[in-house]
């Protein structure tokens, strides 16, 4: 049986296929279909409930649409963030682990919790907003509108405002020299902290806290073996931006000796598509 | 079977015997015994491996030393805080519900974590430690050592701590004249708040807004269908102040129609007692 991988993003859709014996990455078709989707989803029908950053309406039933389409007789539709962790728990990083904690760093900041070996999902399908960890009550504003979130210090979005706000106050930064008045994209933030600008500095050392301060009490209150830190924020600024996060945690951990560590994502920009085919197979 | 709870305390211990059939309480002999101790317990071994607030050194093999003084054929150890949320999960204010946070707001700030319907512990045993939750990085210093932890606002000894610094300060409060130089008693915030007393009501609306921001960030993580809040501060200051807590977290909450609530503990002070029972039927 050969297995689709459907990462479905705001900007771009990626797609891997699985031949399920040797777990060769090809081309071809497909008998059967998985689809990772941000936004909520009712998994048992296949519906795309809710995405704010996909421009399709409400109540789309996503999988029989793609089934119909392309004849695979299984598609099975889930949260992209829990597909991505279920990617890396089964296949990267995380493998071997029972308690995982895996955050995406990219536009906003999304989780999902491994616990006892299972992907968490809770009662109301929603278990891994670690983005809207509160780290600074009453702090920054949170693109949903909360005050002090984790998103509001570590998302890209979330990053580039303040980093506009910092300009109109008149504090010069390579961000906006870069980005102009385009999109301020995760490779901005990269190159401005080469060039050894200031505010991209302030900011991504406000960002490794915040995910530090964000951590420390996800491993307090569940108790978790490994963390793993993906997204495009975190892969763009690469293993130094990990090892901030990881020193970050450390010095926070209300048991420093349990050997809790932050490690980077393994399987990168198309961990999504490979876990949407552990959906179906 | 008769089976005795016994819940070991910094200040006192407290039991109770339960008749297994009739589940009625009452003050006679036993064949098994369950304990609830507080600090790090090995469950396996029946040994105290740590308990800073009860003076018996480390690795105490309780369950051991207990059973050849009784003659009981089972005892059982767990953590206090663990047995407390069993309590109410199985008896008390969380019956019928899956996905629990319990927290006792005493001398300091503990929890339980009940999810799947399953006492969570961990790989490390230390699930539920809500009161290390940071809600202010960089903030006031806990006991711990931390800083910003949910327990340095809401915690009895923080508490206390905290209005010290504000009398030495300077700032008149009825909470120094109620307990001079004793120790100030959860009934101590009770009374000064009755008596409109404004650093008592300052102190206490931080910690409110502090239990909101943590209850909010760990509903994010782990996705939750109720939260019990318990323990000798919520006690003391009862419906008032877990209906505050619950207003901190509705206005905090990431998904506002999520239904979670804070209500009170119901089985009061002997819900560890009660729940060290728990331990052997």
């Amino acid at each position: 049986m050969r297995v689709a991988g459907i990462d479905l993003g705001g900007t771009k859709i990626q797609g891997v296929v699985v031949d399920e014996v040797t777990d060769r990455l090809g081309d071809g078709g497909a008998d059967a279909v998985g689809i990772g989707a941000p936004g909520v989803i009712d998994r048992e029908r296949g519906v795309v409930l809710r995405a704010p950053n996909l421009a399709i309406g409400e109540d789309l039933p996503l999988a029989a649409l793609v089934a119909a389409a392309t004849g695979a007789e299984t598609v099975r539709l889930d949260n992209d963030v829990n597909v991505a962790t279920l990617a890396e728990h089964r296949l990267g990083a995380a493998r071997g682990h029972d308690d995982v904690l895996c955050v995406f760093a990219g536009t906003g900041v999304g989780g999902g919790l491994v616990l006892g070996g299972e992907l968490r999902r809770g009662p109301h399908g929603l278990t891994g907003e670690i983005g809207h960890t509160i780290v600074r009550d009453g702090g920054r504003r949170c693109g949903c509108g909360g005050l002090g979130h984790l998103e509001a210090y570590a998302g890209r979005r979330c990053l580039e405002a303040e980093a506009r706000r910092r300009h109109e106050g008149g504090q010069e930064t390579a961000l906006v020299r870069i980005a102009g008045n385009a999109r301020m994209k995760s490779s901005t933030f990269s190159k401005a902290l080469a060039a050894g600008d200031e505010v991209a500095r302030e900011l991504l050392d406000e960002a490794a806290e915040a995910l530090g301060a964000a951590l420390a009490s996800a491993a307090a209150l569940v108790d978790l073996s490994l963390i793993v830190l993906g997204g495009g924020v975190a892969e763009k600024l690469g293993a130094p931006f990990v090892a901030g996060v990881d020193a970050a945690l450390q010095v926070r951990l209300f048991v420093p000796s349990m050997d809790l560590h932050v490690v980077p994502a393994a399987l990168g920009d198309l961990g999504g598509a490979v876990g949407a085919t552990l959906l179906v197979t």
